[in-house]
């Protein structure tokens, strides 16, 4: 179960209101990249973990509920970098600088649904969706979709970090990407430990997969192309159990021969 | 640009239809595990390589370019494992034993809205969607997304694997399977020829990172607990740039401070 | 910012694996009455409150804590729903009785995506989504909104009851229930402290909104209805500032009058 | 079954068409808070009525009707404020000021989709979807969404009326406004009449669910606190079955307890 | 604006509930096919149409009204499919044939959020989404919209008659699929007025556009194939301007020669 | 299977780069008029032809392959109109006169996600969806979904034709453009063959249809009009099998009489 505390996990300050920062952030919170998606990621990952393995069950869910805490230091950046003007500096809120810029070019719904605060979308205004969620109960493909999390969200949080001069946003990503480089390390060491880039899944009896086909880059150009001679084309596999060759030409598997589908479906292909 | 000829990529042959697995393999076509994710993903990340990385390109579209026959096969297996018996066999649809299993167990749409056919949506019925794509214009991350793809994707192919019997369904995901062990290793293989572990992105500047947080793992237990000593707690970091270290507390950055909302929001926060 | 310890928030037991009623959960999850809705409502609506009304901040972010919880209590209940028979008592996934059920009427992404556990999906099998979030800013309508979760939240929770005889799921389902009652009630005693029934938002000037029909039910039926004489008909409005009374006719404000689009958009009505 | 006629349910006028502004009254059309959404909510909820209750079915269905007049006038009022100036004030679509200005920061698809008329889409660009739609059978249930939907929409009228100088705009906002507070006030009627408060839903046998915490507030902070003594922690609970108390402390059942799944799925937890 | 009386359009009985029929029943509400879809999307065209033109409004106004008539029919379809047995003839709702049966194989959300009726969902469970929806301004195109979902709506129809054999929903597909019949040929009946097989959109300067692809079909065939001399590879175009030709070659336009990207994107290709 | 070469299908230039431009482009990409749907759309509509009717299946697929490289068209012609300025003409991305515009006018996910790229999502940043491919069965269908979709699609390309001036991008939609016109064009002449007006589908035993309202153009005006003699009033339909006519009042057919729901659901409406 959870518990929350008063504070943010690290100070979030905005000297200078800025909305299109606003809407550039939501990428953060609601997007692929962002920290709803790793926070539920690694709590449903952690989900799926049997009681004899409690040790990568706490990891994976202490670095869930972190996550928790990003998406509300960002939610806080949102709504500084939406606050208007004093009452006595404007006459009504299209006069207000920010409001006007925010509804000009940011994401109308922080004003218009969230009444200028963050939403769970991302910086198109596309909802986030639990499709963004990979937790696939194998522990290595899980790791990989970790790893991948984390550096698009470490790329993410630099050029967030181009588009700001403000030195609060510029401390507050200075501190997301710090815990990106960790995260993404963690993970790496998890997938040390399980032997890296070895086959996912690794109890899958691999001779029962096709043999001729396990370990062969396969050209699919027009034209015959000649083995680039690339590091997938020759010398062992990373996973170690093969090694790479190349193949200039699909198999063929000889034409579809669908039959007619039953009268009922009225498919009239003539 | 793209050609296409008439041949299947490899054999496609159902002994015995199967209306269940018909929506099983839903999956391996239109879900966040399928053939149109790598495919397109491949394709988009293809899209953003510049002219003098052109073999990059190649690489990414090659296999982009063969994940559009492993549709077309899929596809295929969708529609033989529906087709229903000859009309002297049954009266009428419902009596077909193919499809009244179909109807009760399966995904509608697949007869209604399709024919009895494949359709772009996943084991479950959702449609599928582009937001399944990472194309983050960054290799590395890229790499990883591949290889998050082909992992989650060879442990959907191996668990399809356990659920047939039927011989062609089985010769059909030994070759899928090989592929993903390629697909694995060569992406594998590319990471490694750009400097595996390192950071994403490496461009970015590590010293403008916070430095106290990026090599520690941040315990976010209700009770303290100690180092538990495990690989991501101690030793040097996998990008062989830092120390692992753990920290049993949060930092905490004062509670969030926001200030009221201008009038013209209605908020009425009291 | 957020902590973890390792216990549930209350017992999750099954005594019999029940892979319907697995699907079944799976609205409690990510449904649009389920807890990821409400942990992340409360959630957002606490980002939005201003500094001084910390108290408020902390009601619904206390709460949003609590239904983390019930996500992870009902994410443990699907994976024992699904656990399948040992290895000696069947000889492949698809002779397992609880495998077979499951995936002749189950959600197949538990199995295919997520090794027989929870998804952050719903029980038809559609995807969580960002637009189940009701975080208006405006405390009045988030507490409807609130109101409104916890009552079709526990109308899903007492059907779910009707489906399982597992003394276990029973016990679960009694203690969410009774949560359900709890959280109807302080959303709704927070409502009183408001001022129950003003029109949401108070603060807008009620003399600038339309006097002739704004407390007047209006009839669309086709034919001329004579007033029903029902409580939305006639005495005083709830919220004390009208009286009610009946318009058998809607206004009219005449045909609508669109100019022709300009040339470029070759629209091309005719 | 529906009738329509030529007339707008009340007068739509523009004097200045503003691009702008069209973008933000896609809100209101396809947003979560928008008129199509309320159209097919009682639309929904009135067909799952009984004979019996033909006066509810009328109740809802009639301004479900009335909404529908909403979605055209609405729609009316986007294409109004897409005008461009005649051909001989401008030498192409890039030079009218109001169709740059809308390319610039309106919604594109307003004039690529749709050659500059509504679309069923939100503020944000984002479709319509069936998922913002309540009818769940139990018609208290229905009515706090009813209050709900009518209360975050005239939050949403009121900051449009904010965002308008135009008088045609202002008008017609001033009559939807007044239509919320009077849809608000009906739903709060039917509310009262049957028997506010109770427990939803009040058939489910109260005596069967946990008695030990359906009426005490759940604290989640990490620090145990002292009861706050607000209005949900002490007092009579609103719906009249329970006295409020106090939880500082989440009851705890035990750490979950997973067995290790079946082979077949490849989890591989280690 | 809309009226409603309390009348259906036509008679919906049902003899013997059948609630796979009401999971099939879906896809004629909600899905691609749905009357939802036809419905909005007959509404959004007519809500473009200039004023000069209100014979064409009125033509797709009406039907669009009519369409909404037929979604509260298959709505009270689904519901009467649903109806469970009097409470006498069982114990619990686990215990009722019909429920379940729904359980097993239904939708679960339409017992579980709508209380046994109808859902804005297609067959698969997939929400409606306003994507659905084709209202381009241009009305050519909007008619081959509107013949297209016709004709994929009496396909689907027509499909749903083979799985049924309750009279009474024979009786109302025989009806519906009347309707069909109709509107399939109204729309049709426009566009010979418009003109029939002009290319849409007609008021394009046809010069402008590239003279030599114009009226070729292009072959893709990796290797070189004849012309088939088909009727889209030679004789005149149905649009009366061309004579098709056969292109066995695409033209080709180079390789993409992209620069590379700015450092502040941090895409490091290398 | 598939192919691809290096080369684009035709040549892409852009002179000045235009974010605005970029972002009207993703509708062609990612969008319901967009490359993604109809090469998808023909692609799946080919797996269901059955072996017999190959020539129809090549059809579909060498234009479904077509398209695929209109995609790659369109996707570069994005990266060139978001080429920055070289690093010694700016100081930070921020100052770069495209980016800034970028990202005030633009979709942040084609910087923040995609590094300055194409993305699959459409001009209101959207995700592609599944939900835009039809491929019914049914060949006719098929046929008008393809008429349909090239007329939006070239409605949209004449539509991106006004709002760009740069002659690179004239000459890429001067192409697209005579494509989408060659593309109606072999659709029709495809229906022409089956045989067009027929009613779709076809097959389906038109004596089992409701022959009362068949041919009969039903007026849902709220006040009986006048039958307005138009073209789908009176004469023969296009099918050539029935005789138009005017009915004007919609045949009622009783009001829904559905049964109070069982106990179990709570439903509870009065």
């Amino acid at each position: 179960m959870f518990y929350h505390d008063d504070e943010l996990q690290f100070e979030v300050e905005v000297e200078e209101p800025d909305p299109r920062f606003a809407k550039l952030l939501q990428q953060a919170i609601g997007g692929a990249e962002g920290e709803m998606r790793v926070a539920l990621q690694y709590m449903f990952q952690a989900f799926a973990v049997p009681a004899e393995k409690d040790e990568i069950r706490r990891f994976l869910m202490e670095t869930a509920t972190e996550e928790l805490g990003h998406i509300e230091m960002l939610a806080t950046a949102v709504s500084k970098n939406l606050e208007g003007a004093s009452e006595e500096a404007r006459e009504s809120a299209r006069e207000d600088p920010i409001i006007d810029e925010m509804m000009r070019t940011g994401q109308p719904r922080q004003a218009l649904s969230a009444g200028l605060h963050a939403m769970p979308v991302d910086s198109n205004g596309a909802p986030f969706t639990g499709n963004y969620v990979v937790a696939s109960g194998n522990l290595a493909a899980d790791m990989y979709a970790n790893v991948m999390a984390e550096s698009t969200g470490r790329v993410l949080a630099t050029r967030l970090y181009e588009f700001t001069d403000d030195p609060g946003m510029k401390d507050m990503l200075e501190y997301l990407i710090a815990r990106d480089t960790m995260h993404q390390n963690q993970w790496h060491a998890a997938l040390e430990d399980l032997g890296e880039h070895r086959p996912v899944p690794a109890s899958f009896d691999q001779e029962q997969e096709n043999q001729e086909y396990n370990y062969s880059f396969m050209s699919t150009a027009r034209e015959e192309r000649a083995d680039p001679k690339r590091p997938w084309t020759q010398g062992e596999a990373p996973d170690g159990k093969g090694e790479f060759s190349y193949t200039p030409q699909q198999p063929g598997g000889g034409a579809p021969d669908l039959k007619e589908t039953i009268d009922e479906m009225y498919n009239e292909v003539q």
